[in-house]
């Protein structure tokens, strides 16, 4: 015989990104900010000037992509069991992606899962880890393995905590802007090749426009089985880039614009963008001094290289390619000759 | 300026629970059965001959809650990046709750979430783990203090894994049905008055009662946030006792069966339920020769321990008393002397 468990439901995961300077932040339960030493000795004391909660900790962590691991997680969750939190108790991420993924991660596990708020000082941070729920950390089989699907309560991206940013990580932040305009909103690519991002306000704009089509995006497909794969543009070659140089050449958006550009040369070839299209985005990558150009020791192993992805399903590749400004196609059927053709116009003479 | 991320949406974890002999199980996907040493050794062979996949490997853990830890859960993991496991790939959670609740977290944080098929191999699984999504492990904290909710695809109870159930562990297994019996179906509780559990059918017949029972609980409140805390219906008393004789006394379901005794003498001395009905619960637990007694050396000390359970959302101890016998209150408002009365007619004299 069989029983039939019926857990169809209604679920709301809805919650606001307030782009704004940060006002007063009051909770009525135990809450924890997870920081780095970067972010914690820069704005630790300006952030807690605006918080308010029934007892407050703060879990500091070391700064870097190589601590986004179990250890750290494990050092999340104690110091939370240290301090009894509970079921109603509140975490807030206070850093760049790697803390958002981490806390989040932290935030869905404990006790089966409590509130997380994300309070994000990066550019990258604040129009792209901010928005999704990806959550989660990287092994030695890959990074961001393991992990889950967890919306935080609320996020406030202020402008503010972007001063300090170093310049390169800027840019690298908007890498991952100039990507959601060129793959979904041809008006806001226009509007970036005349913004100057140094104005505060102009730069709070962009923030915004990026949330907005990243939740476009995402409400429309949380897990990732169609329309997101599409904010991997880019990545596909990025991957191959930071995997060939270590993660050390290049930060993450940096290897991504170089990515952009790849693409946008397959789409040219394949004659779904102009060449006049393609050279506007590289313009405007190049306007913040983020690398378009990347030099290709060996074709046939950069290739090899796509392969390496263990999270793809089967042995087709996956590329994110440009169709005009505005829009996109996410697609394993391009021909290995046409792709190899585009890095060999990259390959050492 | 504000934007509103909207994630409301239907979602459908619907499964069904197949309470019959096993028959062909077809995945078109590599599949992992995680087992512990003693299902594997008495079961594994029959399970293989009924599974057919695109790739099958299996994942054998030590037996015992002690092994109910972060490095089993890492285990599992490497074993599917070891085998280059993608989003579609399975788990197979094959033997008692532990392996249930370790495999479910661990399918529910690879790669942010895969599937997983549940086939336990106890009565207590049967009936309990396999119904309802929780998943997770212990660590010095506390037990399932880390963990995350995530269905099962499907779960198949086959019968004929009970048969080399030691007596001790059927009979927990009993105390479980029992309890659901109690909390929320009166005329279940008699239908197990005059039942014999060593009939397979019947014995069938009740596992599917229960699974029933505990869906319906749990379609109306899967992250207990009200009626599912009654399933901890002797389970305040249980687990201190658990605490007291450190986890080796007793088994869970014996712990609950005295727990459960505790809580209907609170009913009683309340007015909520009548010495008869009382009776008749211990009657039915003894019949299984389940432990109904259980020495308190130390009232006071024995009432302080109900605060160590973490997971308590403040300092007020909420018990589950049974209204009559199919009934329960989940209340926060018991007097502590009252409860120290029903304890010390516990006391050693």
């Amino acid at each position: 015989m069989t029983v039939n468990i019926n857990l169809k439901k209604e679920i709301d995961l809805s919650y606001q990104v307030t782009i704004d300077t940060l006002t007063e932040l009051n909770f009525e339960t135990k809450v924890a900010i997870v920081t780095n030493t970067t972010v914690s000795s820069l704005h630790l004391e300006y952030l807690k000037s605006k918080i308010k909660a029934k007892s407050l900790i703060v879990i500091t962590l070391e700064d870097g992509e190589q601590y986004k691991n179990w250890n750290s997680i494990e050092k999340i969750l104690e110091e939370m069991f240290e301090a009894r939190f509970n079921r109603n108790s509140l975490l807030i991420a206070f850093g760049g992606g790697v803390i958002g993924d981490m806390t989040g991660f932290a935030a869905s596990i404990y006790q089966r899962g409590i509130d997380f708020v994300q309070i994000p000082t990066t550019l990258l941070a604040q129009v792209d880890a901010s928005v999704g729920g990806k959550t989660g950390f990287n092994n030695k089989y890959g990074k961001n393995l393991v992990g889950a699907f967890h919306q935080p309560k609320a996020v406030y991206a202020d402008a503010y905590f972007l001063q300090t940013l170093p310049k390169r990580e800027f840019a690298a932040g908007v890498a991952e802007v100039v990507k959601m305009a060129v793959c979904f909103d041809a008006d806001f690519f226009e509007w970036l090749e005349s913004a100057d991002l140094s104005d505060a306000a102009q730069l709070s704009e962009a923030v915004s426009k990026s949330v907005k089509t990243k939740a476009w995006v995402v409400a429309q497909d949380e897990k990732e089985r169609g329309l997101r794969a599409a904010l991997n543009y880019g990545h596909t070659f990025g991957h191959v880039i930071e995997n060939e140089t270590e993660y050390k050449g290049f930060l993450h958006g940096e290897a991504v614009a170089i990515g952009m550009v790849m693409a946008n040369d397959t789409a040219v070839k394949l004659g779904w963008m102009s060449e006049d299209e393609a050279s506007r985005v590289k313009d405007l990558l190049e306007k913040y001094d983020l690398p378009t150009r990347y030099e290709i020791k060996d074709v046939d192993a950069f290739y090899e290289t796509f392969y390496l992805d263990k999270k793809s399903a089967d042995s087709a590749i996956t590329f994110i390619i440009p169709k005009s400004l505005g829009g996109v196609e996410i697609t394993d059927k391009i021909d290995a000759a046409v792709i190899k053709e585009v890095l060999g116009s990259y390959a050492t003479k």
